[in-house]
Parts: C-alpha cells; structure tokens; sequence
C-alpha cells in the first residue's frame, strides 16, 4: 500500500483531560434532564440500521410519536440531527424556489424560518412581532392579500427566546382561507403545550427531541399531512438535499425500510421510552403539570420583582422569559447560579442579549422540587445584582399555586 | 387557553412492547458495536450545549479529531447527524448552482456524491469505474481536459458497497494539477485506513462516528484546509442550508460559541472517548490490527472457496466484500447468521443487492475472537445455501496470518 503514512502529527496525551462533567440541573430552553430510564435504555444493545428488530422499534416510533401528535398522518418520522434539521427538512421539502412563504416570526427561533427559507430559494414575507406579544390574525389577513401568491404560514406555537405561546386557531383560519399550508414549528412545544395536529388542522409540522418530548438531543420528529405530502410530490424539482428528503425519510421510517442513512439506534431507544413515558401519564396529565410548573415558578419570580417579558395571556408554561431591570448582569446572574449551583439557565438572544433570563421546566424537569430549588437560589444570587428581592417572598407565592 | 385541545387519538399502550433488543455482534458495514468504555461515558451527566464546560469538551474533540484526520486545519467539526450529512455539508458549502464537480462514484456510497451535487444545483461528471476497481488518474486527466471549468473532484478513500481501498495520490496529483479542490469521502476509512489529510493534500475531508472510528452514529467529522475555506468564504451566494453551514459551525465548535445548534452533548462525550482510546493505541498500530484482521479474514473467506468482489490489490482493510455464486441467496445467510448466531453483516447495494456478502471489521470490532466467530459461523450456514467449504480450513487460513 503506497498510501501508508505515518502518524507525524503527534498530540500531548496529557493534554486531554478525563472526562468527568459537572452533574447540572438543566433549567434553560432545553436540553432538559431527561428521565433516568430514559439514560438507561440509550445503553441498550446497538442495532443495526438495517437490522429487522430495528425496523419494528422505527414503526413503533414512529406510532407513538403519531400519538404526542395527535394525528393520524402516515408520514411521521424523525430527522437525525437536531430541532432546526426538522424545520429545514419540512421547509426545504415544501418550498421551491421563487416559492413565497409569510413568516411569523416571534423571536430568534420562529425567526430563522426567515432565513431557512431564504437559504431554500423562496422569497420571505417576514412578519415580525413585538417580542414577547404575538401575531394577531389581521396582520397575517393583510400578509396575505398583499402577497395571495404565498404557500406557506409558517410560525411557532412556542418561542423559546420570549417564552411566547401563540394562539394559532386565528392564524390557521386565515391561512387555510388563502388556500396556503399551515406549518407550525413545536419544537420545544410539542409534549409540553395543548396541541393536536389533527384537530388544530396543522399542515407540516416540526419537533425537537431534548425539549417537552424529554429525551436526548439528536433527533427531530415530524409530521405533514396528505396535503402536504401532495405538495412535495409534486415538486417540480428535487428536494436541494438528500439528507433532508423527506420522501427517503418516509420510506425508511414507515415504507420498506429501504437504506437513507445511518440512524443511531441508541438516540431511537431514548426517545421511544420517553413518549411511553409520556403515555403512561397521559397528555393532558402531562400538560396540565407543565402549566402549574410554570405558573408556580412565575408567582414566584414576581414576587421577587421581576417581570415577565412576555404580554400577559401568552405566557408559555415550560418556558418564562424574565425581563431584568436596567444595569443589571444578566451573565452574572446565570454564571453564579452555574458555578454554585449546577443549575443552568438561558440568557437572551439577539436584541435581548443581556437583557433577560430564561427559566426552563421541561419534561422530566418540570416538577416542584426543580421550582422551589431555582427560585430558592435566585433569592440568594439576585442581590449581588442590586435586586432585593423580599426573603421567602418567591417560596411562599410558588406555594400558594400548589395549594390554590 | 382556547387551544387546549384533549388527547383524544388514544393508543393501546399494550400494543407497544418493552424495549429489549438482541444483542448483535456488529460485522455489517457499520455501525460497529462500540468499546465499552465508549457506551459508558455517553451515560455521562448532560451538558446544555452553551455550557462553557461543554465548550472544552468541544474544543478538546476537535483537537482529538485534528489528530486522527492527521491535520492541522483550523476547521475541524462536526456535523450533528449521519455520515451523509458531513457528505452534503462539505459539497454543499463548496458547490455554487452550475459548477462542475468530478465524481469519482466507486459504487453506492461515493456514488452518492453525484445526486449531493445535483440537488445542490451543480453539473457533475459522473466517472462510474467498474464495481470492485479503482478510478484511475488517467480517467480523471481525461474528465478535467474535457471539463476544464471543473471546480471539484470528489471520490471515497474507501467505498464500503464494494470493498475497495481507492489510492488517492495520482488523483490528488491530476486534481491540483487542473486547479481544482481535492475532496475526499472517509466516512468509512478514517480511523481504520491509513490516511493522512495533510500530506496526502487533501482539501476537504468527511467521515462517520460510527464507522472505524467506533463511536456511536450520530456525528459526521469533517475537515477543511484553508483553501476550501476560502471558497467558502468567496461564495457569491449563501450556502443553502443553515443547519449544515459550516462557518456557522466552525464559530460553534472552534470559535465564539456562538449558538447554532443543540449538538447532544452525550454523543460528543462518545466521539471523543472514541478518539482517546485511538491514539492510546497509536495511528499505526490501529491502522495495522485493522490490516491484520481484514487479511486473516479475507483468507478465511478464500479458504472457503469464495470470492472477493474487489480487484486484487485494492482491498479495504476494514470490510470484505463476497461474491456468491450464481444462485446462492444472499438473505439466507445473512438471515441464518443473524437468527442463529446474533450476527450481523451487509448486503449488496443496488446492482449488487442479492449477489455478495459484506463483512465489515471496524474499529473495536476488528479482532481476531469476531474474525474466528464469523468464519466459524459462516462455515455452519453456508452448505444450506449448497456451498461445501472445507471443515476447519477457513479457520485454519485465518490462523496462518496471524502466525505469518
């Protein structure tokens, strides 16, 4: 073999270190920490790709997955890669290019639709909110006389970066009267919002696996409905990306089997137990705990003073978007609760750079021990920021929710 | 809240059974069953993926994988997703709509590289060399004088659907000689085979995590010198695709930080055990077992009176390609293998699929026990498919290269 080379490039052993990551509590806009039975089935024996057993827990999957959607669409299925891969993979399949779509853009996460999009070759009618207010129906009734060529809505049912729940009933109203598709990115809120693809006639819609779902990061499910399997069908031209193409996903999800790519078996195993988790529960169960975490945990963070980013009615219960006042840290804030607490939090994004926190309770996180344990060290770290929140205030008002 | 919507498709949660899966011995073309050492670290505490310990964790891979690419470009990273996303991530930064790119599509897998580069909007020249042989510079020269304008000439270090080892430095030479970037597929190569991305000159490079390499699937490594960067950077248009925009992940991996995407910190804890436990053992050592045990089974596999697909000369190390006999069932001895002994191994792919065997010895699988145990097992399924090896001389040829 001529092409032997020796391994010239040497590396410092030593300059590797052991890994050993600090245990944190995962309160950001996910990942979350996920079930420990979740953990323990992801070291289950590796499958194949190929492999029959392997086809059977892909159809199971996917049924469950059918179930947190509730809809009874054939083609559902994972992406392999994160939550953005899933709306890239429904809106590159959707959209040709010249093709216009209306964005409503909520914040950073609705707001890469935009770009998406842009990248895909359509021209983008960007709709862009108020942060933390949502989208009111008229403005998408106007978007749409202004361009009746457009095919797509596109928007979030829950913004992470504001903490924003968007009613969609209005917008899909409006939508469906212009003949466009309706396409909702869930991707940290499916599992943890009231959403039901079928009744709430959702078009194409988009998931993440480390949010609401509570599983690892790595896979991203999706949903589209006949109508917009028509749409991709009838493309004039291929999909721009092989990876991405949902029709090969389809097949290999639920058709049959045929090779696409290597799906990780291990993230498959997760994922799958956390919806039976899920199940066991029950959706609504499942919702209703998400919304009194949440509502414990904003009680709480107003009677220390703070306010809510996000308009009052539109608070999304996994998520809260804490404005601070001005002149104070917000990294400081995050680093000591990181540093002394092993708790994570998000900061903001974009135009909120610097300007909030964001307080997760997701999945398996989204539990009382988790509100009282974040709000009782906000207490201690908030006055080194200036704050003076009351002592015990945030306790005793998380607690009135659990007694109302 | 209006869009409380009830769970109203149920599902029989007897209908879904307990999630046990066999315990398979990996000889397919990967995945590979992985150390466990690396299985244990990815049960390792999550990490949020802005979390300044995971950005060490991240730089840390990077720096590993720099070494195992045996190169000290600058962007080095991975995409979050399979084998094939590296694939489309590096042709589709590099291709612009209506440039020409070079394929050398060795079989299936490289052969992939062609429909990557039509979706992306390119001309390929599609040079298709007979299944099992190698692409010759001649037929590349011949490509680039009648293709002049050609921008790109990708192929595959190592193509799994037939087995074959392709040498790459006259292919480099004819590639640079016409101006043109050098890219090469080592999804399934890198780790197993000797290669050496700085000296062998090569521009950009993919792999796959779960391939020789022996992490779990899920992470595509890629590598790009400077010069590819520049092309990148040149481009008059975006790249089409924000998840797999690699200056975007360049800044998340190897810059700022700056968010692009939620990268699973678990597999990235694997990838980077994966690559520790390679350079504990050493490039050339590593390179050397896979030599060894791919020989020992290749004798194996003669001493039985098969056939390999490739051309003599031109066999990977790390999976063995078989040709059966006019009308042997190749699904019966994948089948009978898998049924009986807990084993799994490939089939063919496309105008291959039905007549040859795949046996793949990659990473911590590529050991004397797994070469002994699927000869030993072949021995056993083979005379019902009406072939009548020689008891014991399978065993016996693999024996001998070990004691050579």
């Amino acid at each position: 073999m001529t092409q032997l080379a020796a391994g010239h490039l040497k590396i410092q052993q030593d300059t590797i270190p052991e890994l050993n990551p600090s245990y944190r509590l995962l309160l950001g806009p996910g990942p979350c920490n996920v079930d420990p039975r979740v953990l323990r089935i992801t070291l289950s024996p590796q499958l194949g790709h190929l492999d029959p057993e392997f086809f059977a827990i892909l159809e199971d999957t996917a049924h469950l997955l059918r179930w947190m959607f509730q809809t009874k669409n054939e083609m559902t299925l994972c992406v392999s890669g994160s939550g953005f891969s899933g709306a890239e993979a429904v809106l590159c399949n959707l959209l040709e290019e010249g093709d216009t779509i209306i964005s409503g853009s909520l914040g950073f996460f609705s707001g890469q639709i935009v770009e998406i999009s842009q990248r895909a070759g359509a021209n983008v009618v960007n709709l862009e909110t108020e942060l933390g207010a949502p989208l009111e129906a008229d403005v998408l009734e106007q978007a749409f006389k202004d361009h009746p060529e457009a095919k797509i809505f596109a928007t979030a049912i829950a913004e992470t970066s504001t903490g924003l729940l968007q009613p969609l009933a209005e917008l899909e109203r409006v939508t469906h009267a212009h003949g466009a598709l309706f396409v909702v990115d869930a991707v940290c809120g499916l599992g943890g919002v009231p959403m039901n693809v079928d009744e709430m006639k959702i078009d194409a819609c988009y998931a993440g696996s480390q949010k609401s779902i509570g599983a690892l990061p790595g896979l991203a499910p999706v949903t589209l409905n006949e109508r917009a399997v028509q749409v991709i069908k009838n493309r004039k031209r291929p999909v721009q990306s092989y990876y991405f193409d949902l029709q090969y996903l389809h097949r290999y999800w639920n058709g049959d089997h045929n090779y696409h790519h290597t799906a990780c078996s291990n993230l498959v195993y997760g994922l799958r137990e956390a919806v039976c988790i899920a199940m066991e529960e029950g959706l609504e169960a499942r919702w209703a705990r998400h919304q009194l975490n949440g509502d414990a945990l904003k009680a709480g963070i107003e009677a220390m003073g703070l306010k809510l980013l996000t308009r009052p009615g539109y608070a999304l219960s996994v998520l809260t978007a804490v404005s601070l006042p001005e002149g104070v840290d917000e990294l400081a804030i995050r680093n000591g609760l990181l540093d002394e607490y092993n708790i994570e939090i998000g900061g903001g994004f974009g135009p909120l750079k610097g300007r909030l926190i964001r307080i997760g309770l997701m999945g398996y996180n989204s539990c009382r021990k988790n509100v009282d344990t974040v709000l009782a060290a906000l207490e201690h770290i908030l006055p080194r920021s200036g704050l003076t929140p009351q002592a015990g205030a945030a306790l005793a008002a998380a607690d009135a929710v659990y007694t109302r």
